[in-house]
C-alpha cells in the first residue's frame, strides 16, 4: 500500500440547494399527510411524479436565490422550472417560503429574524417578478376585494404597472396577505411556524418520513390550512384543523383521514409547503436521512 | 396593458444534469418494481427516502460529467455525494451507467455508439477513480477468481497500484466485467439495453411511473440480473427472470411477486439501474412527466 495513489476525498458537504431540493422531495415523500398528494396518495390529476419533475426543475432558481439574485427573480425561475410538468401547481407555495430561507442561509445567517430582515428589503422589481410567476402555473386564490381587483394576482403580469405605480413591494403585497396566505405569514412574521417545525423535525425520532407526516399533523392541528380556506371556505377549514387534532389525539386515525381528505377535495396545501420549510431548515440544522 | 414590464420569460429547458437526477427519481418512484426499493415499497434499512438523498447528492458528480470531467472522477465525486445518506448503496450502479450517458448528451451526441467509444477513452486514472469510489459505500460483489484477487474492488483504493502497474483502463475493467455485471455490458456494448428500454418508455402509454414499471419487468423478464446472480447465485437469478415473465404474461401478476421477492430478499438491482439510464435516455428524447 502506497499513501499517494489511495488518497481518497471525502463526500462533499450537501450544498444549500441540496437542502432546498431535497426538502421538497422530503415533504413529498411524508406520508400520511392528509389531502396532499404524498408516497402513498396521488390527486385526480397531481401526482407524485408532478412532484418529482417539480423539485428538479425548480433548481435553476433556488440556485439563483443561493447566489444572492432578487428574492422575485429566483422565485419567478424556480415556479418557471417548476412548471415544466404536467399536473400543475406542485410547489409554488413551497418556494415561495424557500427562497428567503435559501438567501439567509447562503448568507450564512439561517434565523427567522434575517429571513424576513430580506424579504422587508424586497423591491416593486420582486413584486413585478412575483406576478410574473403565476403567468407559469395555475394557484387557486380568492377573489380580492373590489378596490384590490387591479391587483389581483390571477392578472398575472398585466397586474405590473399597477403595481408599479404604487409602488408596492414584495413583501407590500405579502403584508396585504397574511390575513389569507400562511406563507405571507411566514414572510413578514419571521419564518415562525417554519423554524418551531423545525425543532420539532430535529426532537422527533424515527425514520424523517414519519416525522415529516408528524409534524404535517401537528401544524396543521395548530392552525386553519389558508389553501383549504381559499378553496373551501373558512368553515371547511376549521373542520379540517379540529379532525387533525382528533387524529393527533388519536380520536381518529391519519390514514383515515387522509381518505376522507382526498375524498372531500380537502387540499391542505399551504400546510404542506411549511412542511417543506421546515425540512429545509432541519436539514440545514444537521437533520439526517 | 404595456409591453415591457409584462414580458415574461419561457420556463427554461431542463438540463441534462437535470434529466439525469429526473432520471433517478423516476425509477424509484416506479411501482412495483419487484424486489427493489420503490414507491410502494422498502427494504429493511434501504428505503425510499434515502433514494431522494442519494440522487440530490449524487448531482455535483453528475454536473461534472457534464462539463467534461473524466468519467471516472464524475462517477466516484457522484457516489461521493450519492453516499451522505445512512441507507447504503442506493445508485451506484445506476450512477455508473448514467455517467457515460450524460457525457455523451452534453456533448450533443446521445446514442450508445457514442457513450461507448467515450468509455473506451477511459483512462487507468478513471479506473483508479471507479476503485476508490468503493470506499464510500459497500456494494455486493462476488469473490474475484484467486489472481484477480488483487484487484477485487473491495480493496478499494488499495488496488490502485495494481491497476496502475499492469496499466487497466476503467473500460479495461468493465471488459473484464462483462460476465458478472449488467451495467459493464452496456459499457463495452453500446449501452443496448438502455436505449431499447428508453424506445419502450417512449412507446407506452400512461403515467410515467407506470410505464416505468413495466418496462423494469420486461427487461427483468429479457435477461437474468447480475446483481441477483452476484448476491444469491445463477439459478436463483434465472428463476427469478422466469417468474418476471410469467408475471408478465398474466400468469402471475408484478405486485404479488414483488412481495415475493422482497420476502426472498431477491433484489434485481441491476434492473433497476438499467431502468434509470433508460429513463434518462427517454426524458433527452422528449418523454413528458
Amino acid at each position: 500500500m502506497s499513501d499517494e495513489p489511495t488518497r481518497v476525498d471525502p463526500p462533499p458537504e450537501r450544498s444549500v440547494v441540496q437542502h432546498a431540493e431535497l426538502a421538497l422531495l422530503l415533504e413529498v415523500t411524508g406520508t400520511p399527510k392528509p389531502g396532499n398528494v404524498d408516497r402513498e396518495h396521488d390527486l385526480d390529476d397531481l401526482r407524485f411524479e408532478h412532484f418529482m419533475a417539480g423539485a428538479v426543475g425548480a433548481r435553476p432558481g433556488l440556485e439563483l436565490a443561493s447566489d444572492g439574485e432578487r428574492v422575485g427573480r429566483a422565485f419567478e425561475r424556480a415556479v418557471a422550472g417548476m412548471s415544466r410538468q404536467s399536473g400543475g401547481n406542485t410547489q409554488f407555495g413551497a418556494l415561495l417560503a424557500l427562497v428567503p430561507l435559501v438567501v439567509a442561509a447562503a448568507d450564512g445567517d439561517l434565523t427567522g429574524e434575517r429571513a424576513t430582515e430580506l424579504a422587508a428589503e424586497s423591491t416593486v422589481a420582486d413584486a413585478a417578478d412575483f406576478y410574473r410567476a403565476f403567468e407559469h402555473v395555475d394557484v387557486a386564490v380568492d377573489d380580492p376585494p373590489a378596490e384590490l381587483e387591479p391587483l389581483d394576482v390571477r392578472r398575472g403580469a398585466d397586474a405590473v404597472p399597477v403595481l408599479e405605480e404604487r409602488g408596492l413591494t414584495l413583501f407590500d403585497v405579502m403584508e396585504r396577505s397574511v390575513e389569507v396566505d400562511g406563507i405571507a405569514r411566514e414572510w413578514t412574521g419571521e419564518f415562525d411556524r417554519s423554524f418551531a417545525a423545525a425543532d420539532r423535525l430535529l426532537e422527533l425520532d424515527g425514520a424523517v418520513p414519519d416525522r415529516t407526516a408528524r409534524v404535517f399533523l401537528e401544524l396543521l392541528a395548530d392552525e386553519p390550512d389558508t389553501f383549504v380556506a381559499t378553496k373551501e371556505g373558512r368553515a371547511t377549514a376549521e373542520a379540517a384543523t379540529e379532525r387533525a387534532r382528533e387524529a393527533l389525539e388519536g380520536d381518529g386515525d391519519p390514514w383515515t383521514l387522509a381518505d376522507e381528505f382526498v375524498a372531500e377535495g380537502i387540499n391542505p396545501g399551504t400546510t404542506a409547503d411549511l412542511t417543506a420549510a421546515a425540512l429545509f431548515v432541519a436539514l440545514e440544522r444537521g437533520l439526517d436521512v
